[in-house]
C-alpha cells in the first residue's frame, strides 16, 4: 500500500524544484523499471502490483518492494498511462565527462520528451556522455524519463557551463545549422562532440563560437525544419556510418 | 466571433467519425494556417485574430477568415496550446497513387504524433506519398496534423488495403526489421517503397510477405529499439544520400 506521506513524496517528485531538495527522481512503467534493474542507480524503494512483483521475482529481488494496487499506483503516476510499477530512485551526483570519444551537447533544448528522445538515440549509437546547457529541460523530469524507454540507465547527461565545456575541449565540435556542411559530404572524426540547439533558436552565439565545423542534414522536399531529436538522430547514424 | 454552431463544429472535428461525416479537418496554429495557403487543399473557413489576419493579410486574402478573440479560439481549439488561428479545411478525394519514386509504407502505426513526425520527415526527404493500412492513425487527426509542421499540405497520406497495395506495385520493397541487412551497407534503388511497422509489432506477416529487402539500422549501444519516426529518418538519409 502507498501510504499519505509516500503518496504525497510521489505528487511532489513530479517538479523539478522537490526532485532537487530530495535528491530523488520517479521512475514510471514496466520496461523503464526493469531497466533500472540493469543500471547502477541507487534505488530507495519500489511501488508496483502484486502480479508486477511476482513475475519479475529475480530481477527485483535486491530492491526493496512495496504492493499495491493498480489504481492506486495510477493515482500516484505523474504520467497519464496506466503503471504496474513506479521506482523512486537517487539522482546520482555526477562530474563532468573528461571530453573524448563521441559526445552530444545541447544548447538550450526545453522540451523534455525531446531530451528523453535524444537520450534513447544516444544509446542506440553507444553514446555514454550528453553536456547539457542548464537551461535544457531537466534530465529527471519523468516525460523525459519516460521518453528514454529505459535508455536514461545508460547515457549520462550533465547539466553545466556549456559555452566554458566547450572552450576547454580539445575535441572538434560538429555544430548543426540550417546553412552548414552536408553530413553526406563531411568527414567526421572518430571522436568529436556533436551540438545541437533548439529548435526556435538553434545554435545561440556563445556556445557557436567553439564550432569548428558547420554541418547540416540535405533536405530535398518543403519542410524547412526537422525536430531537433530526429536531427541528433540522422547526424549520429552519418557519423557511426564513418567510424564503427 | 464564433457562433455556437461553428463551436459544436470545431469541437466535432476533433473526433474522426465527425470528420468523416462532415468531410472536414481542422488545421491549427500560425504555421500551419500560413502553410494552407501554399496548398491546394480547399479551405472553408478561418477563425484568426484580428492581429493574425492584419499581419498576414496578402496571404490570406483568398479565404474567408473571421474574426475571433485568442481566448474563444484557445477554448475552441482540441490542441492544449495557444492559437492565433484554426482553419476548417476539406478532407481532398485522393486515389491511390502508382508505385513510383520513393515511397513510404506504413504497417499499423497508430501513434497521430509519429505519423505527423513521419509525414514532416518524409517532406524533409522530398516524399509525397505515403501509403498507410487501414488502421494506421488518422492522417487528418489534429495530433497529426499539428505534428507535421506545415507538411501535411505536400505530403499525402492514402489510407489503403497494404498487402494488396504492395502486391500490386513493381518496386522493390525495403522493409525495417531488427534482424535486417545494415542500412549502412545496402545499395538501395533509386525508386522503392520503404515499409515501416509499429513499434509494438513491427511489419505485420500480411505486409512482410511482399518484402524484398529486409534492412535494419546498425545499433552501437544499449538501446533495445528506436521510435519509428525517428527510424524512418534514419532510413530516409540512407536512400537520400545514394540517389540525390
Amino acid at each position: 500500500m502507498i501510504s499519505k506521506n509516500q503518496l504525497k513524496l510521489l505528487r511532489a517528485l513530479g517538479q523539478k524544484k522537490q526532485r532537487k531538495a530530495h535528491g530523488l527522481f520517479l521512475v514510471q512503467g514496466e520496461k523503464n523499471v526493469l531497466e533500472l534493474a540493469e543500471s547502477n542507480l541507487t534505488v530507495q524503494h519500489i511501488f508496483a502490483t502484486a502480479d508486477f512483483i511476482a513475475h519479475n521475482h529475480n530481477t527485483l529481488s535486491r530492491f526493496e518492494c512495496i504492493e499495491a494496487s493498480l489504481d492506486d499506483l495510477t493515482k500516484a503516476s505523474t504520467l497519464v498511462s496506466n503503471n504496474a510499477a513506479i521506482a523512486v530512485v537517487e539522482i546520482p551526483t555526477l562530474t563532468a565527462p573528461t571530453a573524448q570519444g563521441l559526445m552530444i551537447a545541447l544548447d538550450g533544448v526545453q522540451d523534455p520528451g525531446n531530451l528523453g528522445t535524444i537520450i534513447r538515440v544516444a544509446d542506440w549509437y553507444g553514446i555514454q556522455h550528453i553536456v547539457a546547457s542548464t537551461d535544457c529541460a531537466d534530465p529527471y523530469n519523468p516525460k523525459t524519463i519516460s521518453a528514454t524507454m529505459g535508455s536514461f540507465g545508460r547515457v549520462q547527461v550533465h547539466q553545466l557551463d556549456l559555452p566554458n565545456y566547450l572552450e576547454q575541449s580539445n575535441l572538434p565540435v560538429y555544430g548543426a545549422f540550417l546553412e552548414g556542411v552536408s553530413v553526406h559530404k563531411t568527414e567526421f572524426a572518430a571522436e568529436g562532440i556533436l551540438l545541437m540547439g533548439s529548435e526556435s533558436h538553434g545554435v545561440r552565439a556563445e556556445a557557436a563560437k567553439y564550432v569548428t565545423d558547420k554541418i547540416t542534414i540535405p533536405a530535398f522536399g518543403g519542410a524547412e525544419s526537422l525536430n531537433v531529436a530526429m536531427a541528433t538522430g540522422i547526424i549520429l547514424d552519418n557519423i557511426r556510418r564513418q567510424n564503427s
